[in-house]
């Protein structure tokens, strides 16, 4: 494989950029190279992550968020990155299909860049793959990434809130499935956006959406700041919140991507939004537990990673062996295999 | 907090099941010792697995399954238990509604026992969790698990194809996201479900999931089989397909699970699907593989663990400070923690 150029990732060279992307999917050596390079120069991009569950219409929606940033009157047009996640296909790598067409849409603008994550790389999950490529896309000199995950699973939910800015898209009557999904999503939410507005029922999943905000309390700060603190154990006093942090009004705003009706009006609260952030020191604050997570991922990673390499295939293969035939529980097995690796490795484990 | 006694759990004492369950949710050592107890008798349960995007009607059809077994006529009705999972919830945990709703229905029939997953334990994830949840219910005599997730996230897919039986529900209209997770979907699916079959474009969603599987090549074994050899690295013999297996045709059926239509047809693919898999041999294939990938996400977390409670918190700290200020990146900062508690515990580590 050619060397990549950092340089020429800073340059704004398309082919180095996604060959750097393609590193990092697989998680070769070189990939680390690029990242520590560009990392410096990291810290600079609003990342906005967009989650939603399947049908809201989520990828249009981000196809007309971006045209209106790049046509945005009053200021410099930002650049801007679109990481598309799709991990519902385990074998395959999803969302192929959506890159092609939204491509087509969006060609021939050389700011504009749009990425899906194809497969999760060798060393570290989603999570982490998502990571290094917002540090890419930021050292590339990216004014905003936009990181879309199909938001009705854990992994998902748990990439779209590392962002700085989470909208969280609903359709009308979805079926009551949603419902469930709601109560735990809203918590995530900076911006909630009832997309699909010209259907039937959109006034009133709105209102709904309104009402289990004030229900649940997250207008008034209390169960967000509840989340962070939970994220917080060990955590060094920066990561902390600021006293006195004026509260963010979740907005819930009616769009129709298709016409893009209201969308002007996202981008708006986009930036309202960072400007909140900016003024309280959470933008601070979000960064570094986004810095802290990735990582926590990263030492996981490699302790297992690690452990494989040392790793006695005898004991492995008879350690299975003895769960299949129902003489040790998996945590029985998993027990004696990290005992025989540590005495192996001369440390002791109580 | 009192003693769970395995034996009560085995005699069908519900009050000692649930307090099991939720041991087991919180990974404390009891729960250790009752999976301990109970897993020589595990292995007997046929495990199901149902996943699909919110507002296929997942939880309805679950329910009108879970009768449709009771009342089997020639056949001794089988106990079933019921697990929901429902990760979609960060901070609260999700499904509790609809477990309430779907007690009433069943409640009074103590042959069925129904259970959503709140939380993920504080060791392992959610497929830890209900890998855990299904040794219990094995172990104490259910004959049916069904576990139901909610199947746009890489972590629910992960969870549904453990199962010995994988059954993908869809529904008509859904919007053009579906598109891109069913390519990924149906490579999982032994049974493909069109539910709300009395709704507009059933005919034609069914019609486009048998091309689809046709296209995939799925119904003649080829793409299945690449993706078992994946799971297969560093597999005893035992984890191996059976050569000549003959292939299994993955059958589309409309199901409308509101009135009952076609959910007699669904339970006999079921059962059929049970007899080719212990024929064939896939039945043991499959629960090998299912062992295996629970010792090594137990194996993962209990490194992760160990780490923790020897790792220097002032190092810690320091490097995540180095991250913050752009000194170092997440990897260098990884790598120099792990190096140090590696010298610190007397391993050289390259």
């Amino acid at each position: 494989m050619p060397q990549i150029d950092p340089n020429a990732i800073r340059q704004g060279d398309r082919l180095a950029l996604s060959r750097a992307l393609t590193a990092a999917e697989n998680g070769t050596p070189a990939s680390r190279d690029i990242q520590a390079a560009l990392f410096p120069h990291t810290g600079k991009a609003h990342l906005i992550g967009i989650t939603g569950a399947p049908g809201t219409g989520k990828s249009t929606l981000v196809n007309q968020l971006v045209k209106s940033f790049r046509k945005a009157e009053n200021l410099p047009a930002p650049k801007v990155a679109v990481i598309a996640v799709d991990p519902t296909s385990p074998f395959t790598g999803g969302a192929l299909l959506g890159d092609r067409i939204r491509m087509h849409d969006l060609a021939g603008d050389k700011d504009v860049f749009i990425r899906s994550m194809a497969s999760r790389g060798a060393l570290g999950g989603l999570a982490h793959s998502t990571a290094a490529f917002a540090t890419i896309l930021d050292g590339a000199g990216f004014d905003l990434v936009l990181i879309e995950t199909v938001g009705a699973g854990q992994a998902e939910v748990d990439i779209a809130r590392l962002a700085h800015t989470v909208i969280v898209v609903e359709a009308p009557g979805l079926g009551d499935d949603i419902q469930a999904i709601k109560a735990g999503i809203l918590e995530i939410a900076d911006i909630l956006v009832v997309n699909k507005s010209d259907q039937p029922g959109a006034e009133n999943t709105a209102r709904a959406l309104q009402a289990m905000l004030e229900l649940s309390g997250s207008n008034t700060g209390s169960l967000f700041t509840a989340g962070k603190h939970r994220m917080q154990a060990q955590a060094p006093a920066s990561l902390s919140p600021v006293n006195d942090e004026p509260a963010w009004k979740v907005p819930v705003l009616q769009v129709t991507a298709t016409d893009g009706k209201g969308v002007l009006e996202l981008r708006e609260q986009i930036e309202t939004h960072r400007k909140y952030l900016l003024e309280s020191g959470m933008w601070q604050v979000k960064e570094n537990q986004r810095l802290k997570q990735d990582l926590d991922s990263l030492i996981s990673d490699l302790l297992v990673e690690r452990w494989r390499q040392r790793q006695d295939k005898v004991a492995y293969h008879d350690a299975l062996k003895n769960v299949i035939e129902r003489k040790w529980t998996p945590y029985e097995a998993a027990e004696s295999l990290l005992k025989k690796s540590s005495i192996h490795s001369g440390i002791i484990v109580r």
